[in-house]
């Protein structure tokens, strides 16, 4: 039965959860275990997996069969579990929660793509709607507080298959990462009035010196104090706490922007491993006019040292001013290209 | 020039240090680039590396050359330099602080030797007086606030050489994750009136069920939330809030207990990569008493993904109450096969 832990000295939690060890291993080879022939992502392959909880497919075609377009389904290897009872005890000094939660995996695609950049719009759309209807079903658990969609792809992002996919875990407790967020952007409201996500959004449209690209909807930037060369935050331009509220415009929009960004980064990097993160605040309150939703793009071509876990600083060696001109550079260039 | 931009939503610096691209790159390969051939640590190839800023070296040998046992050098690629004049600017509405500080190399033996585990206790304090020596000389630097020692062992912990080595960094800030230990030990304490972390050697002695080892001045106990498997901290049993403050004796004792801890390590994981950090106050005030210096040894045998970089959540598949069992059980066996 997997449990969350709270850390004694800082405000972090830690889930623990036996079953995970079951999971194939492969940080020795830094290979993904499945080819396209044993991939258990595959349409036709839908019994390799646990019942789908979502799908979005072709009329007249059944549950765990072909014909799905994006699928969510439990991780055979749950980090929290929806079927835990929630408690809550002290165990000596320190504070204990079961391990009561959600841990699925969005599968993007039928065919093995490996790349999230290679998914055509449409389909980063129906990836986007998933996230959304999956957050809407779970807020309805009232054990539930707080949620994040996260993707690993590579295998230094710790994707343990390659077949495009994402996941998310919903949790009893606030994330702390994301709580941490709030209470910075808590303190900078009181002071300012005003949500420091917007004021990021307006200063670097001012600026452009970290500016990416920009939609109707969203901006795309490198943040001033990128943790990763060439970490990507994306945020709408509206102010916005929660991720799930978005518009069927906006999605739109979304799907373009992330595509826009993908392909760049693939393009720039070679590829790289990377990891995406949605970060939107809890479920309650309704909507918080300090924090503002946002997707951080964090390319893996550094590692996460000695340094970086102890000191909780970072050791960037690439400007978010230099990222930003390279990108903007190959941007105009691919433009340049289109026929 | 490096430079230290805080992140504008939660507390947290990165260093831009561009000087660090031209490091050996190691990730894709995940093999550390010297043999014993080219390693520009082993004594007798004193002049690879910049000149020593502290060496401990048997009479009569001249600095820079052979002859010593424990060697400090500034770091090639250095995160931070002490020549920069400390200057700070607000960036639009950034903060901004010049790159100055320390980035040290401490070469823990002058044979080529890869593991820590492997050294001797007597070599191991001496290692320990080199952490305490620069401390105590950097702490004379007015510009400077706050010193991390931490140790890179294996590539999958971020280290690029595998001479046993580890690094410091002093730094013109507080370093966020010590800053954010104390603010947690603060709230216990006005809540208390105890440091929290006095309370944690007291409460798995009591328990013995985290404690993995204990010696006259030291405990070695696997943390309730540890966020790696068989993560171990050791902490004075004493309460102390700064590392350099340590006594002769006690830098013995603490040298046996590295000794032991990391030996056990090696021998329960088959010679993981792993991390360890020294958390210690900053350099003022001189005394806290709510805050207790302890070293962070972390084992990387799982990887850091989305949702640990998302969530700030960690997933441990290893309960800490099973590694110490494990890692007491080894131990007593090991014992056992003593003549």
């Amino acid at each position: 039965m997997p449990e969350l832990r709270r850390d004694p000295i800082v405000p972090r939690w830690v889930v623990f959860s036996p079953e995970r060890a079951r999971r194939p291993q492969h940080l020795k080879s830094l290979e993904a275990e499945d080819g396209e022939e044993l991939c258990p992502f595959c349409e036709g392959r839908e019994e390799n997996t646990p019942a789908e909880i979502l799908a979005y497919r072709a009329d007249a075609t059944t549950p765990n069969a072909s014909g799905w377009r994006v699928r969510v389904v439990p991780n055979k290897f749950p980090a929290l579990k929806v079927e835990e009872p929630l408690s809550r005890r002290g165990e000596g000094i320190y504070d204990w929660v079961a391990g009561v939660g959600a841990h699925e995996v969005i599968i993007e695609c039928p065919h093995h793509e490996t790349r999230a950049a290679r998914l055509g719009t449409q389909q980063l759309q129906d990836v986007l709607w998933a996230y959304r209807d999956r957050i809407v079903d779970l807020k309805r658990d009232a054990r539930l507080r707080h949620v994040i969609v996260f993707k690993n792809q590579g295998a230094l992002a710790g994707a343990t298959l390659e077949h495009a996919h994402s996941q998310l875990i919903a949790a009893p407790v606030a994330l702390p990462e994301v709580q941490i967020e709030i209470e910075g952007a808590t303190r900078y409201y009181q002071q300012h009035e005003r949500c420091v996500f917007c004021d990021i959004v307006h200063e670097e449209q001012q600026t452009q010196r970290r500016l990416i690209a920009e939609s109707n909807h969203f901006v795309a930037v490198a943040p001033y104090a990128a943790r990763f060369p060439f970490e990507t935050w994306i945020l709408p331009r509206q102010h916005a706490s929660h991720f799930e509220e978005l518009s069927h415009q906006s999605v739109q929009d979304l799907a373009q922007m992330m595509h826009r960004i993908l392909v760049l980064l693939d393009d720039a990097l070679d590829e790289p491993a990377l990891n995406y993160v949605i970060h939107t605040a809890p479920f309650e309150p309704a909507a918080l006019p300090q924090y503002h939703w946002h997707i951080e793009i964090l390319p893996r071509i550094a590692g996460v040292a000695g340094f970086e876990l102890g000191a909780g600083c970072f050791i960037n060696p690439v400007y978010p001013e230099k990222a930003t001109a390279f990108l903007r550079d190959r941007r105009l260039r691919a433009v340049a290209h289109v026929p």
